[in-house]
């Protein structure tokens, strides 16, 4: 994928045109006013395509989107934070077709064209009033404004400390075009499970599987390097809307035109993921782990794993110590062919370990190592050709505390 | 296994007949005089039987370990803690050389005789100087004292806050036999690979085959359930030695004797185990985590391995709070097969989840299922026959200071 430069614009899921969106407060949320119920609405038929959740227990929004995304056009999207509606039976599905009905209601479209997505606590019945409440303060004040668009990002925030939001505009041959998203999510780039939310809106003419295609690889290479192999919440949803505004030639194939789309869409997927890991619960450091050489592609996928999510590893990285042992060490338990002798590890470009022994290397250089804010960590196995790329953050006191205190 | 009341006695690996043991200062720990490294002897030629980590990544006392097992008789074992001489190569395998022949001269018995193992740091050359210092003056002052028990147990503590030891007594036949161990450890318990070291001693006469078996049930029992599934340091290692001294008809078969002495190697062994856990590094609560009804053991082994090594899951224990939905959400994403339907969770005897939904429970007895010290969470999948059992401990802020600040 080609690194280009994109221009940044205001307004994140409404920097796009033809798009409305909205936050505001149903109570949901403990801190009396705090935003927790968005509406992001197309004021044409958009296509979708979305990606979701492989953990068994799927919230009732995540079965439910199942069914809707493969409806030809959708109309907006209503979400909800406090509130996972996960593990809540028959009365979470219920709760989660009249949450969407009404929004969709309220946007005066149809409830099948409506996706709906909720985070928060798991196994808790949706309060059905306070989430009325909400729905219905934001989509009497819907708007495209950058302020709409913010209070959208502060609707979905859960442990999140600060909001994220990114939107750019690219030409597809001479036409410009808008991508802009929102995401929420925190914790599940620390060893997992936290929910991840996007939403993402284009202007751009695509057909729905162009668009589905382009999701795919664009995930596939940001927000999977930080929910890795499975480790997801019964919540995770990646969701776009593309609403044909821009009046570009419409993207039907694979060509020039679809690859600019799925570049621009992989460099905002790329900035979004890029905030989750820098807000992950604590985080006082953003980590990059690279394994290469690995025999196969799933053993350096194991391996890269086993690093990001070893708590050791994180707490040095917390601590600014190198202590490459737990690294080395995190690599041998991961059940991936790993072969002491051919193994080398490199901390921030120093050299660390080789041969099956620590490499010379000044203390001074030892130490330095580890100090930056951004500590990209590349080990290679040296036996074949797999790879891959993980970002994670450090594991702080302040994750514990956070994570312990959310009280149920 | 029959649960059976044991006799405990004191003196640690000192307490069964024939062996003395000692505790040094050779200055590998920061703290002056501190105790790190320790010796046992038996006075006369044992038997020895071992279990080693198995991480690709392995120290050189684990390799050398492996060649000397497979002697016939062994005297003794020679430890250092500070350093754990893994991933140095060459020189570690020297090192490892040189300090147990040095603790095997000074105890008058052959250097293929005697073991080693060290913990620590990994990386860092062993400090030979101050590793023969703490040998030479263990040496000089071995005994059989409960001092001297004690003073091996604190000798082989890293991130340990309290020593680690037990010993009983019981028959075999009409003879008094006794086993007696001292342990290490405290990180792995937590998501993994902090090392665990445990020496045994017993005056039972057993044949070198049947004190394996009876070693490799115990420990599959016991410490198994808290190093989980390959996520092991680069130099667990669990060994025992037998001398015979208690003057027991020989162990030879299996039988009514290897049983009793099975059973009781079990029962002290699970004691170390749990001192482990209740040790975690940071912990605050003794967790056991029980899957049950899972499609096969290997698949229960993953539940209960993620929900075990969950972050979430244990700052939630940690912090007192019935998230419940933390548990079953690391489940989903076990990778084994799960229905949610048929799944059902207890906490401490209170059903929490079945049928897909959260149980009917009082929010009195909700909060006061997780503010024991222990705690029993039993999931079962009802899927097949499929269990296991795991130890953990919760996650507290101490844990990342602990892990933050031990610096290399």
């Amino acid at each position: 994928m080609a690194k280009k430069a994109y221009r940044k614009v205001a307004g994140g899921v409404v920097a796009a045109r033809g798009f409305r969106c909205a936050g505001a407060s149903g109570g949901l949320k403990t801190r009396p006013g705090a935003l927790d119920v968005g509406i992001i609405v197309s004021d044409t038929p958009a296509v979708a395509a979305a990606m979701f959740t492989t953990n068994k227990f799927q919230a009732a929004s995540v079965v439910l989107n199942r069914e809707k995304i493969k409806e030809r056009l959708t109309r907006g999207i209503v979400v909800n934070a406090g509130n996972a509606n996960a593990c809540t039976g028959r009365r979470g599905m219920a709760d989660a077709r009249r949450m969407t009905a009404l929004a969709a209601k309220l946007a005066g479209v149809p409830a099948k064209t409506f996706l709906n997505a909720s985070t928060g606590i798991i196994g808790r019945p949706l309060p059905m009033e306070k989430i009325e409440k909400g729905i219905r303060l934001a989509a009497a004040s819907l708007g495209n404004t950058a302020k709409h668009g913010d209070d959208f990002s502060n609707a979905i925030m859960t442990t999140d400390t600060v909001k994220k939001t990114v939107a750019v505009e690219f030409m597809i041959g001479k036409t410009p075009v808008r991508i802009g998203g929102s995401c929420k999510g925190s914790g599940m780039i620390a060893p997992n499970m936290a929910t991840m939310l996007c939403f993402l809106t284009t202007d751009a003419a695509i057909s729905k599987p162009m668009l589905q295609k382009a999701l795919q690889e664009a995930v596939g290479r940001t927000f999977n390097c930080i929910t890795v192999d499975g480790d997801c919440s019964t919540n995770d949803t990646v969701a776009i809307l593309a609403n044909g505004a821009a009046g570009n030639v419409k993207i039907t194939q694979l060509g020039a035109g679809w690859r600019a789309f799925r570049d621009a869409l992989a460099h905002v997927a790329a900035e979004l993921a890029r905030k989750i890991v820098l807000d992950g619960e604590g985080a006082t450091r953003f980590v990059e782990v690279r394994v290469v050489g690995a025999k196969t592609t799933s053993d350096a996928e194991r391996v890269a794993t086993k690093i990001a999510n070893s708590p050791l590893v994180k707490c040095a990285i917390n601590g600014g110590d190198p202590n490459w042992g737990r690294i080395v060490c995190a690599a041998g338990y991961a059940g991936a062919v790993v072969k002491p002798e051919l193994t080398r590890l490199w901390i921030n470009g120093v050299k660390l370990f080789a041969g099956g022994m620590p490499a010379k290397v000044t203390p001074s250089r030892l130490a330095a190592c580890m100090k930056p804010k951004e500590i990209f960590i590349r080990l290679d196995l040296g036996i074949g050709k797999g790879e891959k790329r993980v970002w994670t953050c450090d594991f702080s006191r302040e994750y514990v505390a956070i994570n312990a205190d959310y009280h149920t």
